[in-house]
């Protein structure tokens, strides 16, 4: 057995300013990190196969507890054989802990010291998660990852409730650690609390280095305080984690978010963006996004993007999945999800070997004037040769 | 250049009573018949990338005039360099003449002895539709097989609304052959009319064949006059048609509709029964059809069919299917679609071999009693060892 296998380890490949490039080490494989972790909610990522997402490039998938626990049932899922034979994914799975979704999705939620109870959003019936049930559901699911069980208060909110919430959540994160079972080369996040108030983060993670996890989360970000305020709080947060464990960011978000994170020493990202985007007709490229409903791409017949290689961009023209869209053709977002999360792996390939390269500033640079430049003019860009049809 | 790409052909290659193999020889390629064409309707086999339509072994797929004229319109798909550059696809393409569709879609159609207009039901746009203007259309999409502009009766009707029906119809095949442009490997094909009646089906293929046509369509049946009756009128007419011309059956059907439209001579079909059906969970197998949001498939980790080798029954279990379609999840159709295509083309392909040796009787007796059969026992369909995840 390799030691990838018996133990779940991040190591550090190169570092250049706080951003790393390592890989985490897993019982399902090996990823190089930083890395984008594609959102498979109930059990699929949305308008993709396996093999679609595979021929991304990603490493490794997110699932959600909240989700998969109302429909089909932990229980089933493991009948089926686990989230991986059930997806047919290979590869090491997150599974968050079902906290952030109970209080966005839930009704009639009712928090108590010992969990939350709710009624599900789909029929309404009455469930309960505990830091133990979660990480029990977790396991069941068979999940690489499993996250603790936390309490993630909307900001704004102020520093008392910021504080009682991240004490919560790191009472529940010791009783998380106690549930776990550790298995070879499987592991469990920490997820550091406490908003944007500097002196809360570190007693958070102070706490969870305490108790000792295979990595650390960054929760509470992206709920509404802007990037600036998410960067600056980052700031602050990631020197306060130990620089031999992975580190991720959940939830976040931009292309621009992601590069900022890492800039800042995260690791790991999740986000539905990419995903959700590519149902509504939003394209994200080199050039910032594209809303292919838009009359101006009609009769353009270039792809989406010239350095793109994915389904959409290497077959099809703007022209065809305006009409796809405008037709609400399941097509459209077929291909436009394979493209955007195409787009999202291959920025954070190309930010990794910059950061391998030591070359992180000057892409930093090159990719966010290129975003600001918006879409490619017809001379920067011309119409393509096609290839001949297969 | 090859015979095939100089002139549309269809050649026999074996015959066992009235069912007969051949080869249809095209400028796009050449297809083994009997076939089943998938359809694509606005350019797009719903739910399916055109890599997927490949994997099921479609080798000719169809069009509709109607959908694509008036989204994103004949001239739009011409500058997108046709329907095979637009869709990806390099197989043949048949595209019906909007006639049927004009009839069953189109809003306040008013019929005159040259042509027909109608408002649009997507926007209440006002269109006109004649024999010239159907042809050219086809002509702008590039279709490798153009369809004779028809009327197309509901049945049942007078055999005096048949008779005016079918003369419109005669007339208009006259106006479309002499609109059609001759290219190298396309072709034309004439529609009999005639609803039921024997002495107006015999009338209508003499008309057609008088014109003559590179291949002859069987249209206004499967309008909801009952299989009994569809197959009493293909008894006789498909003997009115050239033995040496490919014969296409319109809109048919299920399995069994297939099988006794071969078994009368038929060579080509089409029909949105399998893509529909996999957009609302129902499944075609050998063994009749299945509903994967039935609860008796919610824990059954066997996949929809034994013999299938699409990516729903290699990779994923009917259970993950029946949680895919509860929760709404775009991948259920995609992946359902797939199958039922996979299904029907394998359907003909045994179908063919059946009759190439000769054993087509035998074989149609066998298909029945399995369709009959219902549904596999746990006894005779074990659950699988899941090849590994890749």
């Amino acid at each position: 057995m390799t030691q990838s296998a018996t133990k779940m380890q991040w190591k550090a490949e190169a570092c250049c300013g706080q951003a790393r490039a390592g890989h985490l080490h897993t019982a399902h494989g090996t990823i190089p990190t930083p890395t984008f972790m594609p959102v498979g909610t109930a059990g699929t990522v949305k308008a993709m196969t396996m093999d679609a997402v595979r021929a991304t490039g990603a490493g490794i998938i997110l699932g959600n507890t909240y989700h998969l626990m109302l429909r089909p049932g932990a229980e089933r899922v493991r009948k089926m054989g686990g989230l991986h034979r059930m997806m047919d994914w290979s590869g090491p799975i997150l599974t968050d802990s079902g906290g952030f979704q109970v209080m966005s999705l839930g009704a009639l939620r009712k928090l108590d010291q010992d969990g939350v109870t709710f009624n599900s959003h789909i029929d309404g019936s009455k469930h309960r998660l505990t830091p133990e049930s979660s990480t029990d559901i977790q396991h069941a699911l068979d999940a690489t990852i499993t996250m603790c069980f936390d309490e993630c208060p909307a900001l704004p909110a102020t520093p008392e409730r910021l504080e009682s919430s991240m004490e919560l959540s790191m009472r529940w994160a010791a009783r998380s650690r106690e549930a776990f079972v550790q298995r070879p080369g499987y592991g469990q996040f920490g997820i550091v609390q406490g908003g944007t108030e500097r002196d809360l983060r570190a007693r958070s993670a102070k706490a969870l280095t305490d108790i000792g996890f295979e990595g650390y989360a960054i929760g509470g970000l992206a709920v509404g305080e802007g990037q600036e305020l998410m960067f600056s709080t980052l700031d602050f947060t990631t020197p306060l984690l130990p620089q031999d464990h992975a580190r991720y960011l959940m939830g976040v978000g931009t292309p621009d978010d992601l590069l900022g994170g890492v800039e800042r020493g995260v690791d790991m990202f999740d986000c539905v963006m990419p995903t959700r985007a590519g149902r509504t007709a939003r394209a994200y490229t080199e050039r910032g996004t594209l809303n292919l409903r838009n009359a101006r791409h009609a009769g353009d017949n270039r792809p989406i993007s010239p350095d793109c290689d994915c389904l959409a961009c290497s077959r099809h023209s703007r022209a065809y999945l305006h009409h796809l869209f405008r037709a609400n053709e399941i097509l459209g977002p077929m291909l436009l999800t394979w493209h955007n999360l195409a787009y999202y792996q291959r920025l954070m390939r190309e930010i990794r070997a910059a950061i391998v390269n030591g070359t992180l500033p000057q892409k930093a640079e090159e990719l966010r004037a290129s975003w600001a430049a918006g879409d490619w003019s017809q001379d920067e860009f011309p119409q393509p040769d096609w290839p001949p049809v297969p």
